[in-house]
Order: C-alpha cells, then structure tokens, then sequence
C-alpha cells in the first residue's frame, strides 16, 4: 500500500512518533512535538550527522548558539528586509493563502520563480478564486515569515529580540571568536543543530513546512583565490576519484528553463562543464549522498536541481537542492548554497567590527562560504516515506515493517518472552540489557505475534524473547534483516 | 587561585566553552551561545543525563516538544497570571532593578518568601536608594516573565504563542498521548530536554541566571493511594538500602524559619520523620546525587534546602533544592517537587479533555506528579567551578587543570607530535582516530609543553604523540589522571 502524508501523520501520532504540538487545545498549526519513539530516532539522526559531518572531519568544528537574538543580525543579513512570501486573502470570507502555493496547486505550473506583480497578473488573468467560499481574492502583499518578541523590562524598539528564521546567521556572528579560540586556517567548517522559526502564511504537508524546526547546517569557509584550499589539497586522491564517479540525476536551471528532462551524469562532467560553479558545492552534494545513504535513504529517488535566477536567494551565487521523490513531487530536502561572503561583509558593514581573518598567504580577506543546510523533520519523512511498508500478510491483515538501520531505528532491542510463566526470566534478561546507554523495551502484553508485530512497526532491529526454559537462560532473537534466530546467552 | 564568575566567564570566552550571544551587536543580555567546545561538553552532559535517567530506566520515557505553543497552555498552568517577579524603577535614571534582588544585595537578607507588599515596605523603611544616580525609587510592580509572539497571518489575540518558560507544561499536555502510545503503567516518568524563556529582569551571574536556558526535566506520575506504586514495589531493596543510608547535608523550612544550621542526616532519617513527605522526592534527590557524582562534581559541596512556605509555586506541595556552594553563595543547580495533580487537572479544566488514566485497579484518576527538574547551563557553571585548577608552576606562570572526566570532555584524544618533522606521521595517527565518535583535536603549532597545557585547560584526558620514531609508529600517551606514559600502538 502507497504512504501518504495523511497515512505517515496517523502513524506517527499512533505510535508516539510525532504529536501535533497543543494538541488538547486544538493544535498549533505547523509546530509538531515528538513522542517517545520520535525522539530517539531523531536523536539518532543527529548524532548521526554530528559524528559524520562534525567529530569524523579535520576541518569541521560544531557550536550551538541562542534561539533568541538581536534585531541587528536580521538587519544585516536582509531577513527583515527580504524574508517575506507573498499572502492573498479572500475578500468575502478573509481566508489567507500563500499565493504561489495556490496558483501552483490550482494550475499545476512552477512558481518559485515569479515576483508579486507576476503573480497578481496570473490571479488575475486565470479569474483564481477563494478555495473555500469562491470569493474574490485581494491583491497579493509581502508578509514577513519573522517572529519577533519584546525582551527586557523595557518595551522599546531596542528591545525587539527575533527568533532565528536559520541557525546559519548565528556561525556567521560567531565566525571570528571561533576561528580566534580554534586557530583554524582556510578551509575549515562551523556546524550547528539547532531549531529555526518560520511564520509560514500556510504550513503543510506534515513536517515538511512547519512554523518549528529543526536544521542540520555547515557553514564552510573558503578563500576562492587560494591553491591551498582547493578540493584536491585537502582531500585524500581516493575520496576525490570517489566523488568524480558517483553519479547522479540533475536538473539544471538550463534544463527548467528549457523545459528538458533532467539527466544522470557524474560529477566529473559537472565539474568540468562548470554546470557546479564551485568544486565544494559538489562535494557537500556528494557528502550528502553518502550521508543519506548510511542511513538508508534510496539515492535512486534523489535529483538535484538548480535554483534558477529568479529564485536564488538574494545572498546567493549558485544553490543545488537535493530533492525526494515524494508523492507530492520532487521537494527540497537539502540545499547547498555558495553564499560567496556575502554575509559576513554585511555583518561587517552593520556592526562596524571587523569579519577578516588572515588567509594562507597572511593576507586579511573576507572568506567566502559554501553552506549545506538540511532540515530534520524533512529527513525524518523522507526515512518513513522510503522505509514505511505495509501489506496484506497471509490472514489478509495490514503488516507494517519501518526498515531502519540498527543505528537509527529507535528501540534497539525488543525483550519479548514467549509465554507468560517465562516473564520472571525474561526480566532478568531485559535488566541486564539495560544499562548499555541503548533503548529497549520490554512487552508481555498479548500474543506473541502481536508483539512482534508492534516491533516490527516501530523498525526494532533486534526482538529477543526465551525459547527454552528448561535447558536454563537460552535467548534467542530473530533479526529483521536475517530473517533467522539465533541465541546471545 | 579562586574561581569568580568574571574568571570562568572569560576563561569560557578565551577557550570557546561560551560567549555571550550577538557580540558584535554588542551582546544580548541573558543569552549566551556555546563554541566549539561548549557544544561538545553540552552533548557529553546530555547524553549522559539522558542514558541514566532514561534509557537505564525501566519506566522512563522520553519526548521533545516545540518551544511554541498555544497561550491557553500557559493560562491553565498559571502561568500567565502567577509567573511574575517583582520590577522597580529608579524614578529619575529608569534603570529597572528585580526588587528581591536589590534588597537582598543591600541588605544581605533572605528575600525568597517576600511578598509586593513586604518589598515595597523594606525599601521605604530601609530607604533603598538606586544604584545607579542614587534616585528615589517608583513603587515595585508585578512583572510578567513570559516572552509571547504571534503566529500566522493574522494578529489578532487568538494568534498568541508563548516561548515556553519550562518544559514540564509540555509533557502534561501530551501526557494522554504518550500513556496511549506506549500503554505504560504507573508509577512512570516521561522525560524532556529542552530549551526554556524567561524574561529575568536582572539576568546575571553568567549562565546561572539567563533569559534562555536549556532544561533537562523528568514528570513522574504515581498513584499516591496504591501500594504498587510505592518505592518498595518497583525498586530493587539493594538501592532502596543504598539510598536510605546516604547522607546529605539538610536545610528544612523549619530550620531556616528558626534560624538553625544545616545538619547531615541520611535518607532513613528524613522519610520516616517525615521532612521529606513523599518518598519519590527522596528517591529522585538521591539518584541526582549519584548522576552528579558521576559526572564528577563533589557532593560534599552540596546541600538540599526545603522551600519555605511563602517560597512554594503555586503548584506544589514540597519542593527541595540541590544547591551548590558556590562562590556567590548556595544556589539552586536542581529543583525536586511535589506538584500534586495540579497540572493535569487544570489541563482537564481548561480543555475540557479527560486526563484521566486506568490505575493498577482500573479505576480512573488523575496521577499525581514529582518533578525532578535541573538546568544544564546550571551543571556546567557547576563543573567549572568545581573542577577548573588554576595554579603556580614552577617557572611562577599561571597554569589551569581543567578536571573532567573522560566521558563528560570535549575534546577526547589530543595528537601532538613531539617535534616537527613527526608531523607526517603523527597525522596518520589523527586520521585513524578520526571516525571514531569522539572529538579529537590535532595541534603542532607551539612547543610542546604548550600545547600539552593547551589540552590541559579544556580537560583533554588523553594527550597522545609520537616518541620514538626510529623504532617505527610508537605512540605514547600522558594521561591526566595516572601522570604516566604508555604506548598505544
């Protein structure tokens, strides 16, 4: 049977993955809290990330800053100027809409590219009316997706505090006490996890655009006029030849404008074609694909695509999204963005302190950076879009099995006795496992298929549950993978 | 040397543990963003705090909600109407002053229990002036301490969000939620870390007074009237007897009313003389003394003070602190409260939705809760002051020993070849480390006795380099606990 949003959001609230937040209060639209099983699993995938992309690199060091910061920061980097989707209201029954979004919905035709005056013409010319009542739809303004808040005693305009709309802006702020207390040189990275706040005009599709969230973000520094920061300096021969041969389904800003297909090619021909202006947009990409693959994501479902000019960020040169083939469509699920130093020439412009460091030849620049920025809660649905299976078993009942690889699945091990007068054992078993800084359940609840089915469910890897009592404490545990059982004690 | 607040607070911005969040805006106050080592020592406390109480925990469960939510939450806890301190003017300058504070600096009294009134007239007997200009001071006014923002297109008042102020309100409101998804039986806890926003008039003494803080938070849910939830029946006799006969340094609201010392007494004293009434408070008490001797911090050092009367939230029935001596004085690092059932009921209250459950005799009641409740910022500040030796050396230069325990340091193993033309290989050695899951660090710039002190402030346990070079790859490391060298390869 197909996933779909709305059977992946009933899952997940049934068996403690994913709530919607306030829920009892009848919910807060586009903000999510995570039960027992959602934390763990996201905890994994962080930690995860965190060892792969921080603590396993030479050149990448990790920091956490404040959710709340300085109206300035969002000054400087064009946020408050900037940051703004373009709402439609309905003048009859005053429902809000985000008005690409309903002309990509109504006319089936790409939107990310136009400007507001674009899109009041469309509405216009193809008569779009209100969704709900049919009423007449205004003229489309620019809503800022800020949230802000009021901090100290004081209500003033100098106590305006914003909630960070990305964690990026807060490396950016820190880039010169961390290259200071570090002493790294060009090129080294800065890592942060941490939560961003987006006040979408409509939230949608479940943890793909919510008004919570949580980013995964590198910013990589780079001075571009130097030999020694170049990719083949600082990487190992193999991983580069590595990279160079993977290939992978792109869709070039070239090719939309077109109206091509998208194609498989290398990253060779990429490189050399200058199709990826800048080699480090190409290894995060890969990074990425080796990343996603470890935790058991389908490469063959991923595209890349270029954004095309009118939609590239106004602070960047060239971005790449690495897109799932979703049931809604290829959507975003990572982006790689070569910022050039765009940001921290504002930060240095707005704040009047200086943002240079010394590069390899002692000379003071402002370093360029390339930013690869993945979102959490995306990464999460694309793993129960890609592992959530379910089908008729042979009575003709609904069997689900979440294949997660050990390492991510969030119950490692399933305690499970046989039969009732084997629960005292089976116990001293669960005990002893625990203790190993794993999770793990114990469940006498029910028949013993039942049980293994709630675990399959939930993607435990490991089911143990006693076989033989008699010939003393023998365990045996059948493996998701194996398919066999075998005994641990 | 003495630790003081400003020295850890520097030593923390020099080495990359904390600096103070939008510095080059000229800093936030309250807000703090941890570097490259903060991080790393954060998640090393987390995952510790997390793999004790929760995974090792037969009936612990983990969730994580957002930090938005909806204000109704915060007006069925209380929250709005009761979470507030008292604010004062200096009528000539406007500085604003937290009143209990400034009395409490002044005239070094106790001013926890006092109520608007009893502040109002202290400062009008005692004639407490500003410290600032010296100017009269305006009336002390109630100060609401929730930081709010709006959410979604429209700005009208049903579109409030609160940043929550702690995050237990979260787990009541999906309590109903989890005990459905994991079919848990009382007594048992669901566990939260998290960010939390109070908007402190006076945020000081670094990381232990913010406006953003992190908390790692257990609600533990029991039926108080049912045999099978007490302590005796869940937990093993060889801990029970483990934790009746610790001592702890006491300091109960009677003995602070009568102006009495703390006294050491044991668990066994305090739950049958009944100073602590609910034994669940006692049992969460002691395991934060075992978590925290863990983690390495000197017991000795604490004591637990029972909140007086005037003192208790409005929600709770007892509460105990673990304070800390700290330079400033003993400090709250952990709260343990008995928050009755009030949490849930108001929820049923004000939502209209049952939070009843099923006890152990399949009646339905709304469970009663003890909170253990402790701020990570508060553990850091905690090990800093506890185990951050700056002394003497023999060449009368200051040298710091920053004593951590392997699991808890953020920077594991430390790669330092002996001299310069070992740097090839000693990079070898770094690389095979790296994917490990830890943190390593490589360093050549320097002498080596640098670079050694180096890790030795930033509680490197294991400092490895290349000693002999001839003989092949001979790596010998100095560990800061045994002072010897051994080879590792």
């Amino acid at each position: 049977m197909k996933n779909t949003i709305t059977s992946i959001q009933s899952f997940c609230k049934e068996k403690g993955f994913v709530f919607p937040n306030s829920l009892i209060y009848g919910g807060l639209s586009g903000v999510w809290d995570f039960g027992p099983l959602g934390i763990e699993l996201k905890n994994n995938i962080k930690s995860s990330w965190w060892n792969f992309f921080v603590n396993s690199s030479e050149n990448i060091i990790g920091m956490e800053s404040s959710i709340l910061s300085k109206k300035q920061i969002w000054d400087a980097s064009g946020h408050t100027q900037n940051f703004v989707d373009a709402i439609i209201k309905c003048k009859k029954c005053k429902s809000n809409y985000r008005a690409d979004h309903l002309i990509n919905d109504i006319l089936k035709i790409p939107t990310d590219n136009l400007d507001l005056n674009e899109l009041n013409e469309l509405i216009k010319k193809q008569n779009i009316k209100c969704q709900k009542c049919k009423g007449d739809l205004d003229k489309a303004k620019p809503f800022n997706l800020l949230f802000q808040t009021k901090i100290g005693p004081e209500q003033s305009k100098e106590s305006i505090a914003i909630m960070r709309p990305e964690t990026a802006q807060l490396i950016f702020t820190n880039f010169k006490l961390i290259q200071n207390t570090t002493r790294k040189k060009l090129p080294f990275g800065i890592a942060q996890i941490g939560s961003a706040y987006r006040n979408e005009i409509s939230p949608r599709n479940f943890l793909f655009r919510c008004r919570e969230f949580e980013q995964m973000e590198i910013e990589f520094f780079i001075d571009k006029n130097d030999e020694k920061c170049r990719l083949e300096y600082t990487k190992d021969k193999k991983e580069i030849t590595q990279m160079l041969n993977q290939k992978i389904l792109v869709y070039t800003a070239d090719m939309q404008e077109k109206n091509k297909k998208e194609q498989e090619l290398d990253f060779n021909y990429l490189i050399k074609n200058k199709i990826i202006k800048q080699e480090y947009i190409a290894y995060w990409i890969w990074q990425y694909y080796v990343w996603l693959n470890k935790i058991g994501i389908d490469l063959k479902k991923l595209r890349i695509r270029e954004h095309t000019k009118q939609e590239l960020s106004h602070y960047s040169v060239q971005t790449f999204d690495i897109e799932y083939n979703f049931p809604f469509g290829f959507k975003e699920i990572i982006g790689v963005a070569d910022r050039g130093n765009y940001d921290l020439s504002q930060h240095q412009k707005f704040s009047g302190q200086k943002q240079e460091i010394l590069n390899n030849n002692e000379k003071k620049i402002i370093p360029y950076c390339i930013e690869p920025s993945c979102g959490i809660g995306r990464i999460i649905l694309t793993l129960l879009f890609d592992n959530l299976e379910t089908f008729k078993d042979k009575q003709g009942q609904d069997y689900t099995i979440f294949h997660l690889k050990p390492f991510i699945a969030p119950v490692k091990i399933a305690v499970l006795p046989l039969i009732k007068k084997l629960s005292t054992k089976a116990r001293e078993v669960y005990k002893k496992l625990l203790n190993q800084n794993i999770c793990i359940q114990y469940d006498e609840a029910g028949s013993i298929g039942r049980r293994y089915a709630r675990q399959d469910e939930i993607g435990t890897p490991y089911c143990r549950y006693f076989f033989n009592y008699i010939a003393g404490i023998v365990v045996y545990y059948a493996c998701l993978f194996c398919k066999q059982q075998c005994s641990v004690f």
